[in-house]
């Protein structure tokens, strides 16, 4: 359960803020790993073995393990079983309910007595506002991740609204900071929305961010980091597919450790450009 | 998986517009099920067996599940299975994520073959737009039931807000309107907003309105049907925890029967006095 500073020092460490997506499709992965009793899981064991050293956060969406029912849960339990200690270990589960259904929700993701797993960090959706989040914040140490503005073309549907001199993601981002403060949440903001991060850090400029978006959907880490970093990196990068799926043959966990490095590669030179490290 | 027609048919037929909530947790069903392999499975089938006369709607919420893990996801998969086939039966999940993530929500909750499951109608947020619902609109005849206006307290947080001459839950519905008609899209307006339920039906005169907040969280019936009434019903009102925790004892399918009942004679007057039957 990394702190803000424990992440911090983890970036400096590794020289890499990013996070590996486990969106683990079973109807992508290598197809030898069917042969496995839980090929989902033995794909997310090799991918966690091949990058664990490159990244400084996982994040399994649960959506790729809900809907394979009761088999995909228990790929999902025994993945954050096996998920390193060091990094933050994100479920993507963008909840968002009633306080008394939220209480649940963070039974499910954070309470390994009730549920078998206790992830360090959870997304949530805004629209149900302040009793919808602060369930997950009755947990010692564990961050909320609230979505901010997301990296999907259709986040203009509402996200983008005018609410006086703000749009609504600026609306969420100005209520959500008087919630909990920098050492227990995060906000979401998509890489394909460039300088937009120049209002996200006008109002969270301390905040990590969590920036899913480069690689498969195609947003700019350059982009990113001009408009979006700040003295402590303050930005966990996000790339899914464009890894885990890097080869679908028997050397897709080298072939994802390569894409992890060249993504790795191109962060330390953004951060030693930013003076983080 | 009932259709618009066969909704408010059965409507008629049962004189009652009521839907169950399953919000069974685990801590407060009567302790003699936990003698049974599966208490909380029992608990639903009992409660079910109990008020499937008097309702046209059962309503589990995936959260209540989801906090047990594995064996949580399991009561699940035998609850929709036991659901009856004439209900509408509609998994409260909240979700709202990426087309490519929501493709996969959808599998968990419309796909059988997949899940183990197949509900005929989920509930979703809105928050990422378009592309985070048109997902299960894909499935013939499935319903989306899209968060207008929410019965909680905080919904005053976001939902409220301004956008020129409307709140955002009004733009929320007049954009979702061009998404899909009302025989594939009903809107959540919780019971405790009253009078707001003019500005919905001003947006949304013919949609089905999904109507959780009366019982435990104290909205009226009377309030809902005065302002939210049309000439289908076009309403679904649910009770959850003032139905199914009706009685801790023994004795509690009994006297959840006792509490839907007293509610579908008061829909039943409500209907009277509309025209509708």
């Amino acid at each position: 359960m990394p702190s803000r500073q424990q992440i911090i020092a983890q970036i400096k460490k590794k020289k890499s803020f990013l996070c590996v997506g486990l969106d683990s499709d079973i109807e992508k992965i290598p197809a030898h790993l069917l042969e496995y009793a839980d090929p989902v899981y033995e794909f997310n064991r090799q991918i966690v073995d091949a990058t664990r050293d490159l990244c400084i956060a996982y994040k399994p969406n649960a959506a790729f393990y809900e809907s394979r029912g009761v088999a995909g849960l228990q790929s999902l339990v025994k993945t954050w079983q096996y998920l390193p200690k060091e990094t933050l270990n994100i479920i993507d589960a963008k909840r968002g309910d009633l306080g008394n259904t939220s209480d649940m929700y963070a039974k499910a993701f954070f309470d390994e007595a009730s549920s078998g797993m206790s992830f360090d960090a959870i997304t949530v959706a805004p629209y149900m506002g302040h009793d919808s989040v602060i369930s997950y914040l009755k947990y010692e140490g564990k961050w909320v991740i609230l979505l901010g503005l997301t990296s999907n073309e259709s986040s203009k549907d509402f996200q983008f609204l005018p609410i006086g001199d703000n749009y609504l993601f600026e609306e969420v981002i100005k209520k959500a900071n008087t919630w909990a403060g920098d050492d227990r949440m995060m906000y979401v903001v998509g890489a394909t929305k460039g300088a937009s991060f120049i209002d996200i850090r006008n109002h969270a400029p301390n905040h990590f961010l969590l920036v899913p978006g480069i690689g498969a959907q195609g947003g700019s880490l350059a982009e990113v980091c001009e408009y979006g970093m700040n003295k402590d990196c303050g930005l966990i990068v996000n790339a899914s597919r464009s890894i885990i799926f890097a080869s679908s043959g028997k050397d897709f966990a080298e072939a994802a450790r390569a894409e992890a490095l060249s993504i790795q590669q191109e962060m330390e030179l953004e951060l030693e450009k930013a003076g983080v490290i």
